[in-house]
């Protein structure tokens, strides 16, 4: 029982991946985060819940869409949030990585939020610091993205109310992709019985059957009677290697169209973690069609994120 | 009456350019501003009007003083603001302009405050968003800047009362300037009966005379009996391009010194819209003399941008 | 009677430097400090002492350390706090730095927190603005950082009650560093009747005996029966240069190892402002040994920006 992500009375402690999390968890964050939902949609959008705490948004790698999600949830429970984007900084005068964590949690920091390009930075520094401080991964290298693996559980219950029932296939290069193993773990943590990969040979990690997933490397048959499809983005560096002979290519086999989706059960939904590359990984005449639940995810995205960072706070 | 700016109502919806917005809307704009006046005076700087709504500074091209003078005025209304750089990041990973728009929108935003190089981009995200999102403009390519321009109608009419018996001057390069279009429809619409332009033919629009102003070439002639002087600043790309031949050679004819100032009325006032060229376009002389108002227009640009907020949050 | 920090009153007009500064207003500040010290370990780490009041961090020169104490410090006073990196903005545009804060001012700023590579550039705003707006130095050139020496201040007293039976020894480049010049002159006015410093004479200033401290260039000698240690950074820049043989051979002669550090008395205390050099300056079995009161600093770092803050809004 000597899960980092858990205090010894087996609450949450730090977020830092959907691994290993026992599904009482995942499903008190989902049904905390549903009380968020209402909060978002009133006119003052807002809730006194972490006032006069510090949360610090550890940006080791830029992205400013998931730095935006976290700046927005923190500031709607009322927290005060310090954006710091370390490339620029401290790190370039020399400091290690702990210094700089050992220095902000010397101002009564109370969260971190972690994106690194390293896989294991969140965790690092969750070894690393007091108790009374917590920690939430935004993406470390390939390793895990939880908030979104989270946010997307969030969306496949609101639309399918149940997990017990249903075949999701993602599709993409799973190899690169910290939101694929983080969206494996909560889907078979939360009951899914059917879980699919697809994706070519050459984007898929070495013996993912592993993971407790069925793999297909044609759409054709991958998406068959599929309920729920979870895009993922391919990303830029990805196209110009090797690894694929074009992105045109990619689109032909992997790219999903109104005719693909047609192979999964009328109702399917699909969901994408953005920002999409349409006509590479998604055509847009699905990305913007009644199937689409890609906004959606970003909205409950802020829910999850402000209940992730209520639970750490203890309310 | 189908204006993008005004709602059925005939209210404001987004302020995307001060063309085509009736008399009514901007002097309510402007006597809103009144009122905000003295907030920003008084020892506690902050009403409670937009708190609990989310402000997204969409800032496409770099500009630390319009944002922070957004950012300003926002958080004395108690706004939580976010501030974007696009330009260094989701932009870079492909996504489109509108697709960043709809995800922004999906976190619930209110507003947004974008600022961006192509002409018409306020427009395409005013027309793309929902209808209880709004969208100010806050300076799109050579088009428009309509917060300056009611900044600039504000401290004129601060200064002399009214605007039907005045004579206004703008100087400087109109061909490339989105300050001097929102300040030509401001004027005419508020009925200015004479808005002069003064710029030499390689820095004037084609056929500007149909925007109701009279075109000078020289500021002897065009300055004379003037009220009210709108100096433009000269961008630093335009004068290394063809259209000048020297700043020195563009300050001696156009260059506001006492000098030329003096042919002007006595009482005439001096605005520029900041950041200055100090002996280029402008005599350190004059912007710091008796008849400069250009510290005034700043702190008059604070409560026009509150007033405008105030105004499309329905306040 | 003419220093501008004071007004004429004598109260504290502006933070500049804290030479010239008499002992009561350094107390007042290290008294002060001391109250909020409680603040930031509460639960709701806020007070309402600021709220409404508008303060910009003014940063010619990058620093999200710095940026960042001031930040948290602002915000737990309640204050709206607006970060510009001016280098990146208007600076580019040829703006000049009076006209940069003049346009700060007229958005009724009420406290500007300015880092400038240039010595003197807090003084110059100083001298420039009303006197309802405060300037506090974050650091100038090689001239001063006064909160810096302030904090170390609030440090000694905390673990060594009182400051005039004291041995202080400050280590390093002093030729180049404002922290060091700060401290010496808030040691000398707070009655410390000991003051060195240690370090080869290519980092000594010319006359350095003239601010009243003793000159060492041997660590066995200059750490005898020392209270406290005061390390200095160790700019990369100057390790390249001519000045450094080399960083082995500098740690190797001025790093402080846990084998020098036994020179000083046994209960001696380790003070760095950081970002740390680890093996250059300082070896980690010091910098995280029981004698370090490295984290300590930063702590009280945030209460003696609050005090500061608090002392100039007149509360």
């Amino acid at each position: 029982m000597n899960n980092p992500q858990l205090n010894k009375h087996g609450e949450l402690q730090h977020l830092l991946t959907t691994e290993g999390l026992p599904a009482s968890i995942l499903l008190h964050i989902l049904d905390t985060a549903e009380s968020f939902v209402g909060v978002t949609e009133r006119d003052i959008k807002k809730v006194p819940l972490l006032r006069g705490k510090s949360i610090f948004n550890l940006f080791f790698e830029p992205s400013t869409r998931t730095r935006t999600t976290f700046e927005i949830a923190a500031k709607r429970l009322s927290a005060d949030v310090v954006n710091l984007n370390i490339a620029a900084s401290s790190q370039t005068k020399g400091e290690t990585l702990l210094d700089t964590v050992d220095n902000l949690s010397a101002m009564h920091a109370d969260m971190f939020v972690v994106r690194h390009s390293q896989s294991g930075a969140a965790h690092l520094i969750a070894r690393h610091v007091r108790p009374e401080i917590h920690v939430i991964n935004a993406g470390d290298g390939r390793h895990a993205h939880p908030t979104q693996g989270l946010l997307d559980m969030f969306t496949i219950r609101h639309y399918k109310n149940d997990f017990h029932n249903l075949r999701v296939a993602i599709v993409g290069d799973i190899l690169h992709s910290r939101v694929a193993r983080s969206q494996i773990h909560a889907l078979t943590t939360l009951g899914v019985p059917e879980v699919r990969v697809i994706a070519p040979k050459t984007l898929l990690p070495a013996r993912v059957e592993r993971l407790g997933v069925h793999v297909y490397h044609e759409m054709t048959q991958g998406l068959k009677d599929v309920d729920v499809l979870l895009m993922l983005r391919l990303q830029n560096e990805r196209m110009l290697s090797a690894r694929l002979p074009s992105t045109e290519e990619y689109f032909k086999y992997y790219g999903l169209t109104q005719e693909k989706l047609a192979l999964a059960k009328r109702d399917a939904i699909v969901l994408h973690p953005g920002p999409m590359n349409r006509g590479v990984e998604i055509d847009s005449a699905v990305a913007d069609g009644g199937q689409s639940v890609i906004l959606p995810q970003v909205t409950f995205g802020i829910a999850v994120r402000m209940a992730v960072m209520s639970i750490l706070a203890g309310n």
